[in-house]
């Protein structure tokens, strides 16, 4: 078990009708907020009718900055912190899912910073303050809600990019599960793969392999995910359901999921992180796509063991040796996807085969910045196993 | 699920060598520490030393406070206070086990405080401001390093009482697995018996039956304890293991083994505090004698299914019914419990049957003022279960 040091200081206001406490919260920290959000479903599900009644309650100022795509881009976090200096904001409210949240960290911090926002992603600087930000959190997904890590697609460079700082930790999350209940089937399980990766990718890239309580979190956390996941897909109105999922997806990326590991590499997310900036598809999709593929590819380098430990415990996998058991957790993973309709092969979300030189020359990108050792032929002959 | 509130900011430095980072980190914080300890084994083990020459070396100034017996007492809490403040301290620094942290805890708010610090305890008063507390864990069992409540012991009236606060929780706890390993026998399974008992609490008395991902958490911390104390008891030199089992107890009862319950009652807890105050036996040692009894107890009133789900997947009973796998898992915590060589009987830490009701008595403080559905007679029929 190696070294680590874990602080998370997010105030988590969690459960059925909670959302109407972010004026309240919102007080402590700031007067006039820049309330973030996506391409308007809040104004369908009740969130932003809750939110903006709450923030008017509670006597504080807002101006709308509405619009964040899904993968969100540069441009937009810059005309965001236009608008927060234009109008004296002095901190950020998030009402939406990951990339919402992640915008909204992104001009938090670039709001302080005299230069371009895009230095924190290039690696020209590291965030030293960020206004404060609260969230409202309606996608489990991405569990930006509690951690202090956050994605910009740069596109003009079709650069998709990460940033983190302690400065970037929202004050307070809200997490109402009824929220989620209105999410689309595909929605629901791209945000379940995705936390699935999150989880899947320290766990099988960890620099210790005895580190035996983070092993049980993370075979619990994707236990749950996928129970959770059935059981929302068979009665989507199942409160309960939602809410261990809701959970769940943030309890795996707030950093508690990987303590011990001594860092792993994030070559999922790596890879997947070219699909969704070349070709603007859901970032769970593209990990639906690339982890299992990764899995073959990395079973031949790393062994068998892990797989089969993970599958073990989470699939109910039964084999005898470890290389079947191994082989039966990928396929596992494979049954599963299908099975809540996210897809595994490249051309299922029409990315033609020809272009796997191209997203790898792009994916290097990340695994450059990232340090991940991995070149690009090995992404190459990863992408050809999702063909 | 039950909505619920999560805020815990406590950093944690976990790791081999990771004490002498302890100066740094208090430098932040204050001038004049406290340290505080108990009765010597820092002086043995190496801790004292390297606190001491971490602080030097950071320009701090200390004043000690020793002498902190396990289950703490009034007098010598009161008696720190008035040492901080002759010698103007600005924080307190902790270097122990659950003890010391819940007396240094119980300083740094009395400090603060004019009136008597017990009026925390006896719910007089509720605190509202404390010294920064930065901690140095020596003993994996009570959690109290990355939680804000803590308990003390008024010796004139056998009160073993409890108190909390956000303004309690360390700012920084530093966890190195190292000095556990010398560690004897009997401090690590009664170590192990608490951890165990602070996540069996909410799981069986839990408002709300259907929190998955918490069962889920409750689980694998519940496996990880006990899979990690088998492999001490073993090989008490096992790094991996000592590392594992000491981030277990933490994440035991830093809240999220409760999350989704709405709250659950603390009755093995009421039930052993009485007989440490009483009769001064190790925490864990009282636990594994109350916990049996109170599942026999409590089979007749809250069915098997909490206790059958549990057995099934921590110690794997396989019976087919909810009846017998429950009966199952009471012997399987019985089991393990005696091969760790924890008590199950009260004559075990020769305490006379006859005292029974005396305990009872004492017992409905806590239960009373927990506001436990539990009544006297009920207590001494749990009690009789364990003679």
């Amino acid at each position: 078990m190696k070294n680590f040091t874990f602080y998370n200081p997010v105030k988590i206001i969690f459960g059925k009708g909670t959302i109407e406490k972010i004026g309240a919260e919102a007080a402590v920290h700031g007067k006039t907020a820049l309330l973030v959000y996506g391409k308007g479903s809040i104004k369908k599900n009740g969130v932003y009718a809750a939110v903006t009644q709450s923030l008017k309650a509670s006597g504080l100022a807002f101006v709308e900055h509405e619009g964040v795509k899904s993968n969100p881009v540069l441009a937009h976090t810059r005309e965001g912190i236009k608008k927060a200096r234009e109008n004296k904001c002095d901190l950020v409210i998030a009402a939406g899912g990951g990339s919402v949240i992640d915008e909204s960290k992104a001009i938090a911090a670039g709001f302080k910073y005299s230069g371009d926002v895009w230095d924190f992603f290039s690696g020209k600087t590291a965030i030293k303050d960020a206004m404060p930000l609260l969230t409202v959190l309606t996608i489990p997904a991405t569990g930006s809600e509690m951690n202090c890590g956050f994605v910009i697609t740069n596109e003009e460079t079709s650069q998709k990019f990460n940033a983190a700082s302690p400065c970037s930790f929202p004050k307070v999350s809200i997490m109402d599960p009824l929220v989620t209940i209105t999410l689309p089937k595909t929605q629901t399980a791209n945000g379940a793969v995705d936390a699935l990766a999150h989880i899947v990718e320290g766990y099988f890239t960890t620099k210790d392999k005895d580190a035996a309580i983070t092993d049980e979190l993370v075979h619990a956390i994707a236990r749950s995910v996928i129970a959770g996941t059935d059981r929302i897909l068979a009665n989507p109105e199942d409160y309960n359901a939602r809410a261990s999922m809701m959970w769940s997806a943030t309890l795996a990326l707030n950093g508690l999921q990987a303590l011990g590991y001594g860092g792993g590499s994030f070559i999922n997310h790596a890879i997947e992180h070219s699909l969704s900036a070349l070709y603007d598809i859901a970032h769970g999709a593209g990990l639906a796509i690339v982890m299992p593929a990764w899995f073959k590819y990395d079973l031949k380098i790393s062994g068998p063991e892990r797989l089969a430990k993970f599958g073990r415990s989470v699939f109910g996998v039964a084999a005898a040796s470890d290389k079947e058991a191994a082989e039966r957790t990928i396929a596992s993973f494979e049954k599963w996807f299908s099975k809540i309709g996210a897809p595994l092969k490249l051309s299922e979300v029409k990315i033609p085969a020809a272009d796997i030189p191209k997203i790898a020359e792009n994916a290097m990108g990340l695994i450059t910045k990232w340090g991940i050792d991995c070149d690009r032929t090995s992404v190459e002959d990863i992408l050809r196993k999702a063909v």
